[in-house]
Protein backbone atom coordinates (compact mmCIF):
# COMPACT_ATOMS: atom_id res chain seq x y z
CA UNK A 1 0.00 0.00 0.00
CA UNK A 2 1.27 3.46 -1.20
CA UNK A 3 1.11 6.06 2.34
CA UNK A 4 1.70 9.86 2.34
CA UNK A 5 4.90 10.27 4.29
CA UNK A 6 5.24 13.60 3.57
CA UNK A 7 2.97 16.05 5.28
CA UNK A 8 4.77 19.32 3.68
CA UNK A 9 3.89 18.01 -0.27
CA UNK A 10 0.03 19.69 -0.68
CA UNK A 11 -1.60 19.20 -4.02
CA UNK A 12 -3.96 21.94 -5.07
CA UNK A 13 -5.43 23.17 -8.15
CA UNK A 14 -4.51 26.85 -8.02
CA UNK A 15 -0.91 28.52 -8.59
CA UNK A 16 2.41 26.58 -7.49
CA UNK A 17 3.82 27.91 -4.10
CA UNK A 18 6.71 29.20 -2.83
CA UNK A 19 6.32 26.34 -0.48
CA UNK A 20 5.57 23.45 -3.01
CA UNK A 21 8.92 24.57 -4.49
CA UNK A 22 10.61 24.13 -1.43
CA UNK A 23 9.20 20.52 -0.97
CA UNK A 24 10.33 19.52 -4.12
CA UNK A 25 13.97 20.91 -3.76
CA UNK A 26 13.78 19.63 -0.23
CA UNK A 27 15.07 23.23 0.87
CA UNK A 28 14.26 26.14 1.46
CA UNK A 29 15.25 29.12 -0.74
CA UNK A 30 17.85 31.74 0.81
CA UNK A 31 20.62 34.72 -0.20
CA UNK A 32 23.95 34.07 1.33
CA UNK A 33 25.76 37.64 0.59
CA UNK A 34 28.81 37.46 1.03
CA UNK A 35 30.30 41.32 1.78
CA UNK A 36 34.16 41.98 2.16
CA UNK A 37 37.07 43.94 0.93
CA UNK A 38 38.81 42.46 -2.67
CA UNK A 39 40.72 39.98 -2.09
CA UNK A 40 38.72 38.54 1.37
CA UNK A 41 37.83 35.07 0.27
CA UNK A 42 34.41 35.61 -0.58
CA UNK A 43 34.68 33.51 -3.94
CA UNK A 44 36.72 31.20 -2.29
CA UNK A 45 34.19 30.25 0.15
CA UNK A 46 31.00 30.44 -2.05
CA UNK A 47 33.08 28.29 -4.80
CA UNK A 48 33.60 25.72 -1.05
CA UNK A 49 30.33 26.43 -0.25
CA UNK A 50 28.92 25.33 -3.52
CA UNK A 51 30.57 21.93 -3.36
CA UNK A 52 29.50 21.35 -0.02
CA UNK A 53 26.35 21.85 -0.59
CA UNK A 54 26.13 19.69 -4.19
CA UNK A 55 27.79 16.96 -1.64
CA UNK A 56 24.33 16.83 -0.07
CA UNK A 57 22.21 17.24 -2.81
CA UNK A 58 21.45 20.91 -2.27
CA UNK A 59 20.97 23.74 -5.01
CA UNK A 60 22.66 26.39 -5.02
CA UNK A 61 23.89 29.24 -7.56
CA UNK A 62 26.70 31.56 -7.39
CA UNK A 63 26.32 35.44 -8.08
CA UNK A 64 29.28 37.12 -9.16
CA UNK A 65 30.80 39.66 -11.30
CA UNK A 66 31.73 37.25 -13.93
CA UNK A 67 27.33 36.57 -14.40
CA UNK A 68 26.29 39.75 -13.56
CA UNK A 69 28.21 42.20 -15.06
CA UNK A 70 28.30 40.95 -18.14
CA UNK A 71 25.07 40.00 -18.08
CA UNK A 72 21.84 42.11 -16.51
CA UNK A 73 24.59 44.72 -15.70
CA UNK A 74 26.23 45.02 -18.59
CA UNK A 75 24.75 48.35 -19.41
CA UNK A 76 26.10 49.94 -15.70
CA UNK A 77 29.44 51.42 -14.98
CA UNK A 78 31.15 52.54 -11.81
CA UNK A 79 29.67 55.64 -10.97
CA UNK A 80 28.18 55.82 -7.22
CA UNK A 81 24.30 55.70 -9.08
CA UNK A 82 25.72 52.55 -11.35
CA UNK A 83 27.10 51.41 -7.92
CA UNK A 84 24.37 51.52 -6.17
CA UNK A 85 21.69 50.13 -9.08
CA UNK A 86 24.57 47.06 -9.35
CA UNK A 87 23.68 46.17 -5.90
CA UNK A 88 19.94 46.60 -6.23
CA UNK A 89 19.51 44.43 -9.39
CA UNK A 90 21.97 41.76 -7.61
CA UNK A 91 19.48 41.77 -4.58
CA UNK A 92 16.18 41.57 -7.13
CA UNK A 93 18.03 38.54 -8.82
CA UNK A 94 19.02 36.70 -5.39
CA UNK A 95 15.34 37.33 -4.14
CA UNK A 96 13.22 35.90 -7.15
CA UNK A 97 16.35 32.81 -6.85
CA UNK A 98 15.31 32.69 -2.99
CA UNK A 99 11.89 32.42 -4.01
CA UNK A 100 12.12 29.84 -6.55
CA UNK A 101 13.88 28.00 -3.47
CA UNK A 102 17.22 28.33 -5.26
CA UNK A 103 20.10 29.39 -2.27
CA UNK A 104 21.90 31.81 -3.87
CA UNK A 105 25.79 32.46 -3.19
CA UNK A 106 26.53 36.51 -3.88
CA UNK A 107 29.56 37.44 -3.80
CA UNK A 108 30.67 41.10 -4.34
CA UNK A 109 32.30 43.53 -2.23
CA UNK A 110 29.09 45.74 -1.46
CA UNK A 111 31.15 47.84 0.55
CA UNK A 112 28.15 50.47 1.91
CA UNK A 113 26.16 49.82 4.37
CA UNK A 114 22.68 51.17 3.18
CA UNK A 115 22.83 49.54 -0.09
CA UNK A 116 23.27 46.09 1.46
CA UNK A 117 20.44 46.80 4.09
CA UNK A 118 18.11 47.61 1.25
CA UNK A 119 18.93 44.30 -0.18
CA UNK A 120 17.78 42.85 3.68
CA UNK A 121 14.42 45.09 3.51
CA UNK A 122 13.74 43.48 0.04
CA UNK A 123 13.87 39.75 1.43
CA UNK A 124 12.55 40.29 4.79
CA UNK A 125 9.25 42.36 3.25
CA UNK A 126 9.08 39.16 1.01
CA UNK A 127 9.35 36.99 3.94
CA UNK A 128 12.47 35.20 2.32
CA UNK A 129 15.71 34.27 4.03
CA UNK A 130 18.90 37.03 4.34
CA UNK A 131 21.86 35.49 5.24
CA UNK A 132 24.87 38.26 5.53
CA UNK A 133 28.32 36.97 5.42
CA UNK A 134 30.69 39.25 6.67
CA UNK A 135 33.85 37.81 5.26
CA UNK A 136 36.61 40.15 7.42
CA UNK A 137 39.95 40.24 6.32
CA UNK A 138 42.40 42.88 7.65
CA UNK A 139 43.10 45.20 4.89
CA UNK A 140 46.94 44.48 5.42
CA UNK A 141 46.27 40.44 4.53
CA UNK A 142 43.92 41.26 1.72
CA UNK A 143 46.74 43.17 0.03
CA UNK A 144 49.44 40.54 1.19
CA UNK A 145 46.89 38.42 -1.03
CA UNK A 146 46.16 40.73 -4.00
CA UNK A 147 44.84 37.78 -6.69
CA UNK A 148 43.90 39.86 -9.43
CA UNK A 149 46.59 42.36 -8.79
CA UNK A 150 44.01 45.25 -7.92
CA UNK A 151 45.77 46.67 -4.66
CA UNK A 152 48.74 46.99 -6.53
CA UNK A 153 47.00 49.55 -9.44
CA UNK A 154 45.08 50.95 -6.72
CA UNK A 155 48.18 52.26 -4.74
CA UNK A 156 49.76 53.17 -7.97
CA UNK A 157 46.70 55.21 -8.58
CA UNK A 158 45.55 53.12 -11.82
CA UNK A 159 42.39 52.31 -10.09
CA UNK A 160 40.64 55.27 -8.24
CA UNK A 161 37.85 54.70 -5.93
CA UNK A 162 39.15 51.33 -4.70
CA UNK A 163 37.51 49.94 -1.39
CA UNK A 164 39.88 49.96 1.47
CA UNK A 165 42.75 52.22 -0.52
CA UNK A 166 40.17 55.55 -1.84
CA UNK A 167 37.09 54.41 -1.21
CA UNK A 168 35.69 53.35 1.75
CA UNK A 169 34.39 49.64 3.39
CA UNK A 170 31.55 49.97 5.49
CA UNK A 171 31.56 46.85 7.79
CA UNK A 172 27.93 45.13 8.78
CA UNK A 173 27.14 46.12 11.74
CA UNK A 174 25.17 42.72 12.87
CA UNK A 175 25.79 40.58 10.37
CA UNK A 176 24.32 36.70 10.39
CA UNK A 177 27.70 35.36 9.91
CA UNK A 178 31.40 36.84 10.50
CA UNK A 179 34.37 34.81 8.93
CA UNK A 180 37.30 35.90 9.84
CA UNK A 181 39.61 34.78 7.35
CA UNK A 182 42.69 35.83 8.64
CA UNK A 183 42.16 32.89 11.01
CA UNK A 184 40.10 30.58 9.64
CA UNK A 185 40.51 27.88 7.12
CA UNK A 186 37.95 27.77 4.18
CA UNK A 187 36.72 24.24 6.00
CA UNK A 188 35.84 25.92 9.11
CA UNK A 189 33.82 28.66 7.39
CA UNK A 190 32.13 26.52 4.99
CA UNK A 191 30.73 24.26 8.45
CA UNK A 192 29.97 27.91 9.98
CA UNK A 193 27.14 28.36 7.13
CA UNK A 194 26.59 24.75 7.10
CA UNK A 195 25.37 24.79 10.73
CA UNK A 196 23.86 28.01 10.29
CA UNK A 197 21.61 26.63 7.81
CA UNK A 198 20.73 23.44 9.13
CA UNK A 199 20.14 25.65 12.52
CA UNK A 200 17.84 27.61 10.84
CA UNK A 201 15.84 24.87 8.87
CA UNK A 202 16.70 25.66 5.34
CA UNK A 203 18.05 22.21 4.49
CA UNK A 204 15.11 19.83 4.88
CA UNK A 205 14.90 15.95 4.54
CA UNK A 206 16.09 13.91 2.61
CA UNK A 207 19.06 15.08 2.88
CA UNK A 208 19.78 12.91 -0.49
CA UNK A 209 18.17 12.84 -3.67
CA UNK A 210 20.70 13.02 -6.20
CA UNK A 211 19.98 10.17 -9.11
CA UNK A 212 23.20 8.14 -8.10
CA UNK A 213 21.73 8.38 -4.02
CA UNK A 214 17.76 7.06 -4.64
CA UNK A 215 19.78 4.36 -7.39
CA UNK A 216 21.65 3.33 -4.46
CA UNK A 217 18.69 3.36 -1.52
CA UNK A 218 16.21 1.82 -3.96
CA UNK A 219 19.57 -1.16 -4.27
CA UNK A 220 19.98 -1.53 -0.47
CA UNK B 1 27.16 -3.31 -1.84
CA UNK B 2 26.72 0.49 -3.03
CA UNK B 3 27.25 0.35 -6.60
CA UNK B 4 27.46 3.85 -8.82
CA UNK B 5 24.30 3.84 -11.07
CA UNK B 6 23.75 7.50 -12.17
CA UNK B 7 27.08 8.14 -15.00
CA UNK B 8 25.73 12.05 -15.23
CA UNK B 9 26.96 12.68 -11.78
CA UNK B 10 30.53 13.87 -12.07
CA UNK B 11 32.43 14.75 -8.52
CA UNK B 12 35.37 16.71 -9.02
CA UNK B 13 37.35 19.34 -7.12
CA UNK B 14 36.51 22.55 -8.85
CA UNK B 15 33.54 24.39 -9.55
CA UNK B 16 30.04 23.23 -9.55
CA UNK B 17 28.69 22.52 -13.15
CA UNK B 18 25.69 23.42 -14.81
CA UNK B 19 25.72 19.79 -15.43
CA UNK B 20 25.87 19.30 -11.84
CA UNK B 21 23.27 21.30 -11.24
CA UNK B 22 21.08 19.41 -13.87
CA UNK B 23 22.12 16.31 -12.45
CA UNK B 24 20.36 17.23 -8.45
CA UNK B 25 17.19 18.09 -10.45
CA UNK B 26 17.08 15.93 -12.57
CA UNK B 27 16.06 18.53 -15.41
CA UNK B 28 17.73 20.71 -17.73
CA UNK B 29 17.68 24.69 -17.53
CA UNK B 30 15.65 25.90 -19.90
CA UNK B 31 13.72 29.37 -20.69
CA UNK B 32 9.97 28.55 -22.13
CA UNK B 33 9.28 32.30 -23.68
CA UNK B 34 5.36 32.93 -23.69
CA UNK B 35 4.65 35.79 -26.53
CA UNK B 36 1.76 36.85 -27.65
CA UNK B 37 -1.35 39.30 -27.50
CA UNK B 38 -2.87 40.74 -23.85
CA UNK B 39 -5.84 38.28 -23.08
CA UNK B 40 -4.00 35.54 -25.56
CA UNK B 41 -3.63 32.79 -22.77
CA UNK B 42 -0.06 33.51 -21.70
CA UNK B 43 -0.35 33.33 -17.80
CA UNK B 44 -3.22 30.44 -17.53
CA UNK B 45 -0.94 28.30 -19.83
CA UNK B 46 1.84 29.31 -17.75
CA UNK B 47 -0.02 28.53 -14.30
CA UNK B 48 -1.12 25.06 -15.76
CA UNK B 49 2.41 24.24 -16.84
CA UNK B 50 3.82 25.05 -13.40
CA UNK B 51 1.14 22.50 -12.19
CA UNK B 52 2.05 19.80 -14.65
CA UNK B 53 5.76 20.07 -13.90
CA UNK B 54 4.97 20.38 -10.30
CA UNK B 55 3.22 16.49 -10.45
CA UNK B 56 6.22 15.28 -11.64
CA UNK B 57 8.42 16.64 -9.40
CA UNK B 58 10.15 19.13 -11.76
CA UNK B 59 10.93 22.90 -10.44
CA UNK B 60 9.97 25.47 -12.61
CA UNK B 61 9.75 29.13 -11.64
CA UNK B 62 6.94 32.09 -13.61
CA UNK B 63 8.40 35.44 -14.56
CA UNK B 64 5.76 37.78 -14.91
CA UNK B 65 4.59 41.33 -14.43
CA UNK B 66 3.99 40.60 -10.69
CA UNK B 67 7.69 40.09 -9.76
CA UNK B 68 9.54 42.08 -12.56
CA UNK B 69 7.88 44.88 -12.62
CA UNK B 70 7.66 45.28 -8.98
CA UNK B 71 11.31 44.08 -8.87
CA UNK B 72 13.96 43.95 -11.08
CA UNK B 73 12.88 46.37 -13.24
CA UNK B 74 10.70 48.89 -10.85
CA UNK B 75 12.53 51.56 -12.07
CA UNK B 76 11.15 51.14 -15.96
CA UNK B 77 9.20 52.95 -17.62
CA UNK B 78 6.68 52.30 -21.01
CA UNK B 79 9.21 54.55 -23.18
CA UNK B 80 10.14 52.25 -26.14
CA UNK B 81 14.10 52.40 -24.69
CA UNK B 82 12.66 51.18 -21.59
CA UNK B 83 10.46 48.69 -22.77
CA UNK B 84 13.17 47.52 -24.73
CA UNK B 85 15.43 47.14 -21.84
CA UNK B 86 12.52 45.56 -19.66
CA UNK B 87 12.14 43.10 -21.88
CA UNK B 88 16.37 42.68 -22.12
CA UNK B 89 16.83 42.07 -18.18
CA UNK B 90 14.00 39.37 -17.83
CA UNK B 91 15.69 37.49 -20.47
CA UNK B 92 19.05 37.76 -18.68
CA UNK B 93 17.63 36.80 -15.83
CA UNK B 94 15.80 33.64 -17.50
CA UNK B 95 19.06 33.13 -18.92
CA UNK B 96 20.57 32.68 -15.10
CA UNK B 97 17.64 30.45 -13.74
CA UNK B 98 18.30 28.04 -16.93
CA UNK B 99 21.61 28.04 -15.90
CA UNK B 100 20.86 27.21 -12.64
CA UNK B 101 18.73 24.61 -13.41
CA UNK B 102 15.38 25.66 -13.55
CA UNK B 103 12.58 25.86 -16.26
CA UNK B 104 11.94 29.49 -16.24
CA UNK B 105 8.04 30.48 -18.06
CA UNK B 106 8.27 34.16 -18.90
CA UNK B 107 4.80 35.56 -19.85
CA UNK B 108 5.41 39.26 -21.34
CA UNK B 109 3.50 40.00 -24.39
CA UNK B 110 7.27 41.23 -26.02
CA UNK B 111 5.54 41.96 -29.18
CA UNK B 112 8.72 43.24 -30.76
CA UNK B 113 10.39 40.31 -32.86
CA UNK B 114 13.76 41.84 -32.52
CA UNK B 115 13.66 41.79 -28.74
CA UNK B 116 12.83 37.99 -28.69
CA UNK B 117 15.03 37.27 -30.95
CA UNK B 118 18.03 39.31 -28.66
CA UNK B 119 17.09 37.26 -25.59
CA UNK B 120 17.21 33.97 -27.54
CA UNK B 121 20.54 34.80 -28.87
CA UNK B 122 21.44 35.25 -25.56
CA UNK B 123 20.67 31.95 -24.70
CA UNK B 124 21.95 30.26 -27.53
CA UNK B 125 25.74 31.75 -27.13
CA UNK B 126 25.28 30.31 -23.69
CA UNK B 127 23.87 26.75 -24.86
CA UNK B 128 20.90 27.40 -23.13
CA UNK B 129 18.10 25.93 -24.22
CA UNK B 130 15.70 29.02 -25.72
CA UNK B 131 11.94 27.74 -26.04
CA UNK B 132 9.81 30.73 -28.26
CA UNK B 133 5.81 29.66 -27.53
CA UNK B 134 4.06 31.44 -29.89
CA UNK B 135 0.59 32.18 -27.64
CA UNK B 136 -1.49 32.77 -30.99
CA UNK B 137 -5.02 33.62 -30.42
CA UNK B 138 -6.83 36.09 -32.66
CA UNK B 139 -7.75 40.06 -31.98
CA UNK B 140 -11.41 39.42 -31.73
CA UNK B 141 -11.29 36.82 -29.28
CA UNK B 142 -8.25 38.24 -26.87
CA UNK B 143 -10.99 41.51 -26.64
CA UNK B 144 -13.81 39.86 -26.38
CA UNK B 145 -11.67 37.94 -23.28
CA UNK B 146 -10.58 41.07 -22.00
CA UNK B 147 -9.75 39.68 -18.43
CA UNK B 148 -8.17 42.69 -17.41
CA UNK B 149 -9.89 45.48 -18.92
CA UNK B 150 -7.30 46.84 -21.26
CA UNK B 151 -8.88 46.79 -24.46
CA UNK B 152 -11.81 48.80 -23.32
CA UNK B 153 -9.55 51.12 -21.89
CA UNK B 154 -7.02 51.40 -25.10
CA UNK B 155 -10.36 51.56 -27.32
CA UNK B 156 -11.20 54.68 -25.38
CA UNK B 157 -7.84 56.18 -25.61
CA UNK B 158 -7.15 55.89 -22.12
CA UNK B 159 -4.30 53.91 -22.60
CA UNK B 160 -1.51 54.38 -25.62
CA UNK B 161 0.71 52.15 -27.51
CA UNK B 162 -1.53 49.22 -26.47
CA UNK B 163 -0.22 46.20 -28.63
CA UNK B 164 -2.67 44.84 -31.09
CA UNK B 165 -4.71 48.30 -30.85
CA UNK B 166 -1.98 51.56 -31.36
CA UNK B 167 1.00 49.28 -31.93
CA UNK B 168 1.76 46.52 -33.61
CA UNK B 169 2.36 42.74 -32.42
CA UNK B 170 4.94 41.16 -34.57
CA UNK B 171 4.23 37.34 -34.66
CA UNK B 172 6.93 34.94 -34.24
CA UNK B 173 8.18 33.28 -37.53
CA UNK B 174 9.41 30.42 -36.86
CA UNK B 175 8.74 29.49 -32.92
CA UNK B 176 9.80 26.03 -31.13
CA UNK B 177 6.02 25.73 -30.52
CA UNK B 178 2.87 27.45 -31.87
CA UNK B 179 -0.41 27.35 -29.83
CA UNK B 180 -3.85 28.66 -31.16
CA UNK B 181 -5.61 29.42 -28.42
CA UNK B 182 -9.12 30.35 -30.48
CA UNK B 183 -9.17 26.63 -30.83
CA UNK B 184 -7.50 24.39 -28.28
CA UNK B 185 -7.75 23.73 -25.11
CA UNK B 186 -5.25 24.47 -22.21
CA UNK B 187 -4.51 20.68 -21.27
CA UNK B 188 -3.89 20.33 -25.17
CA UNK B 189 -1.52 22.90 -24.52
CA UNK B 190 0.24 21.95 -21.49
CA UNK B 191 0.55 18.48 -23.31
CA UNK B 192 2.37 20.19 -25.91
CA UNK B 193 4.91 21.77 -24.27
CA UNK B 194 5.41 19.27 -22.13
CA UNK B 195 5.86 16.39 -25.01
CA UNK B 196 8.45 19.27 -26.50
CA UNK B 197 10.54 19.22 -23.21
CA UNK B 198 10.59 14.97 -23.16
CA UNK B 199 11.31 15.31 -26.76
CA UNK B 200 14.14 17.19 -26.34
CA UNK B 201 15.36 16.11 -23.04
CA UNK B 202 14.94 18.61 -20.81
CA UNK B 203 13.64 16.39 -18.48
CA UNK B 204 15.45 13.31 -17.22
CA UNK B 205 14.82 10.66 -14.94
CA UNK B 206 13.80 9.56 -12.46
CA UNK B 207 10.50 11.83 -12.92
CA UNK B 208 9.85 11.21 -8.98
CA UNK B 209 12.10 12.51 -6.49
CA UNK B 210 9.79 14.88 -4.30
CA UNK B 211 9.96 13.80 -0.83
CA UNK B 212 6.60 11.91 -0.38
CA UNK B 213 7.92 9.55 -3.96
CA UNK B 214 10.63 8.48 -2.22
CA UNK B 215 9.16 7.64 0.55
CA UNK B 216 6.95 5.65 -1.21
CA UNK B 217 9.49 3.82 -3.73
CA UNK B 218 10.93 2.92 -0.45
CA UNK B 219 8.05 1.66 0.86
CA UNK B 220 7.04 -0.37 -1.52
Amino acid sequence: MTKQKATNVTWHDGEISREDRYSILHQRGATIWFTGLSGSGKSTIAVALEQALYKIGKLSYRLDGDNVRLGINKNLGFSEEDRKENIRRIGEVAKLFGDAGVISLSSFISPYKDDRDEVRELHEKAGLNFIEVFVDCSLAEAEKRDPKGLYKKARAGEIKNFTGIDDPYQAPVNPEIHLKTDVMTVEEEVKIILDHLHTNGLILQPQFTRADEITQSAAL
